[in-house]
């Protein structure tokens, strides 16, 4: 691989979905690696919102539920989303937040096993892996309380297969793991847990929009996902939830609202829900998050003519790739270590880095990450700091997402260079010690 | 009291609150009495929303979860509704829909029952009454399957108290009704909740806003409520909640997302919830409906020095009463009742009519409504219609919602002068075979 500047801007110039990356604000000389965390303003976006909000609602008013195709939207932006999953059309809805359709689709699934749907009753356990996002676990734990089921959770993704068995209700995966960017084989794993005769749940927020799923082909069960990472829905945005067709009209979800009622507008006082994904609707359509959403979702739709989500995979390996090699070639020496996995098929669209801190004799072994990351903000190259935990043997986090719509192969030259720099002038100690004391 | 237009010119003249409704976009000739359903656009919302898309999120990207407050929005927003609630700093929090909070709330009161808190262990009926919102029915029925208790709903108001009894874990009110603007006394059914060892829910969708509410004062345990109608916070706006004091604390609510957190941003595995009603937020904050909404909430504070809600309330009544008065003298002969109460201290802030079909020799005993709330749509009088349900005994609803804010004492003679117009000339009948056919 030529690591020179000039072979990527060669690489730019080469590249199909370059194009693109007009769809979206970006500052001159800012390099955003934190699309994996909150996803850049689309142009569309602001157009579209305040058409919504002057036309649509300050002149429409009430009627626009239905003149504007309102009361659709959660299915209208879930179908989009759905061409980025492997999923057919009114199998997805767009609607509240990440941890809140987790709570429908594990309550749908556990109720499912519980009435030996699945691999049968008995079954008390949901099996997921410590380093899971916490807001899964956190929302995993409620529902086992509920359900009294316990959570059981590997150390490590390779433990996972070996902690299924005949107790296991589901197991809950977050598909690109947010910490290091190791990606687990999603059809491996369902089918591992339907061996066992569990049900699979998974999580994509930081997959979908960055690496291509299938969820019908690879036998997941239930899937959630994100709205504002990859999807670039804004700050917040609504998230989505899919279900397999086979078991979508089969379970009522317990956030049993009016939207996701039969017929919402009959207004009668017993709940029976909506044939298909539009029961797992609760309260009134978020509209104007829900237009934002759309637009990020346009955004990758867009690359559908180019290639779609492979060409957008395979730009994002590329840049990884590029990413990986340059850290190793031009930071050599300082301590850093790749924590994200250097096989492709195991590695979303993201970069993980540690550093040892006994590496320059810096003090103590504070890895200097937090420092480092608030002096590359401070050039203006975007990336995020994760603590580590001692504890459990994780090291302190530089992350860098790439974000193949707008993030390009000279961009990830220029970051390693500010990193290069950053590490070989020691400016990190001041920024560290000029940091600390405020809010980031 | 004097009927006359001009009579009507003249109070909107002398309205203390009359400079308020340059706050909100109307049409020239909309009269819009539907602001219990769908709030006005505030003029200032598309600026605003536009800022946070365009400047916070646009260019402070991840960095305006810290820089731009948007952790904080929930609270602040919150704080705000809270001074239309009685409820002092920190004690409301704006997240999620009405349905979302209620299930939350419901769970939280049924734990504190079923933990022996309030009035004791073995409670297993939630109280509420069959004209209740149906969404509020619906969670109420979730929760009730997952907490084994039942749902007993009064027929009438007059009906509650006497529901209440050794039993009642929880009685679950809207405070005032969607369908007949019918309004409960909070402090009085509180204490008869409390007096049976239950604990008071309270749904504000049709109140906050609108009405006083003093939910410290009057004893309420729990409420919610809605952000798209008279806080007019535009279509899908995030719903609030809050709890008391004493309560907040002491019970976690099931959607334990990563936001109700004690230390979000600790990640660690288990969950501990937040002191305070920040534990009532799920997921990440939606920051553009967020944004959205404060405009919306700001429309009302601004009547702060002009009066506040006191005004609002002593203006949203002499709206009604003209209505009242001039539908009674004006439209007389045309068989409409009035179902709204007669009562000021039991009406919310709108007017319910009914018709008898047989009035006019109309076909059969149909009412109306609906073709005649259509035939006052094409004139630019927007209200809506509720259909009846025979075997309840409830009549089909022609609905108007005043909201003091922008809806002028003109305003209201006008649509009575339209009503008596379509109802005078029968241009309703070609209205409804107009219409029926359409979505509407």
């Amino acid at each position: 691989m030529n690591l020179s500047r000039e072979a990527a801007l060669e690489r730019d110039a080469d590249d199909p979905l370059a194009p693109l990356r007009a769809q979206f604000e970006l500052a001159d000389g800012l390099i955003y690696l934190d699309g994996n965390s909150l996803g850049v303003m689309p142009r569309a976006t602001a157009a579209r919102v305040a058409q919504v909000i002057t036309d649509e609602w300050g002149r429409g008013l009430i009627g626009s539920w239905n003149t504007a195709g309102w009361m659709q939207l959660p299915q209208r932006v879930g179908d989009k989303i759905g061409r980025l999953l492997g999923a057919g059309p009114g199998e997805v809805v767009a609607a509240d937040s990440t941890s809140v359709n987790l709570y429908k689709v594990l309550a749908a699934a556990l109720r499912m096993q519980r009435e030996g749907a699945a691999g049968g009753p008995g079954r008390t356990v949901i099996v997921s892996e410590r380093s899971n996002f916490p807001t899964d676990l956190y929302i995993a734990e409620s529902l086992a309380e509920q359900y009294a089921c316990t959570l059981k959770l590997a150390a490590s993704p390779e433990e996972i297969p070996a902690a299924l068995d005949g107790r296991t209700a589901l197991l809950m995966l977050t598909h690109v793991n947010y910490r290091t960017g190791r990606m687990h084989d999603m059809a491996a794993l369902s089918a591992a847990a339907h061996a066992a005769g569990a049900l699979a749940v998974w999580d994509l927020a930081h997959s979908a929009g960055a690496v291509p799923v299938d969820l019908n082909r690879d036998g997941a069960d239930f899937a959630v996902g994100c709205g504002y990472k990859y999807l670039n829905g804004g700050p917040g945005a609504p998230a989505f939830a899919w279900v397999r067709p086979d078991h979508v009209s089969r379970f009522k979800q317990p956030l049993s609202g009016w939207i996701g009622h039969a017929a919402p507008f009959a207004f009668t006082p017993g709940y029976t829900p909506a044939e298909g994904i539009s029961r797992y609707l609760c309260g009134t359509p978020p509209v104007l998050a829900l237009a934002a959403l759309e637009c990020g979702v346009d955004t990758l739709l867009a690359a559908e003519p180019l290639g779609g989500l492979a060409a957008i995979r395979a730009k994002s390996l590329a840049l990884t790739r590029l990413f990986i090699a340059l850290i190793e070639e031009r930071c050599a020496g300082h301590g850093l270590g790749l924590v994200s996995p250097r096989e492709d098929a195991e590695r979303g669209s993201q970069v993980c880095i540690s550093r040892d801190g006994a590496a320059d004799g810096g003090p103590g072994r504070d890895s200097g990450a937090y420092a480092i990351v608030q002096a590359l903000i401070a050039r203006g190259v975007v990336g995020d700091f994760r603590a580590g935990d001692p504890a459990d043997g994780l090291p302190d986090i530089l992350r860098f997402g790439v974000t193949p719509l707008y993030t390009r192969f000279v961009d990830v030259w220029d970051a390693v260079e500010h990193l290069r720099q950053v590490l070989d002038s020691g400016e990190w100690r001041q920024a560290r010690f000029h940091q600390r004391g405020a809010v980031t």
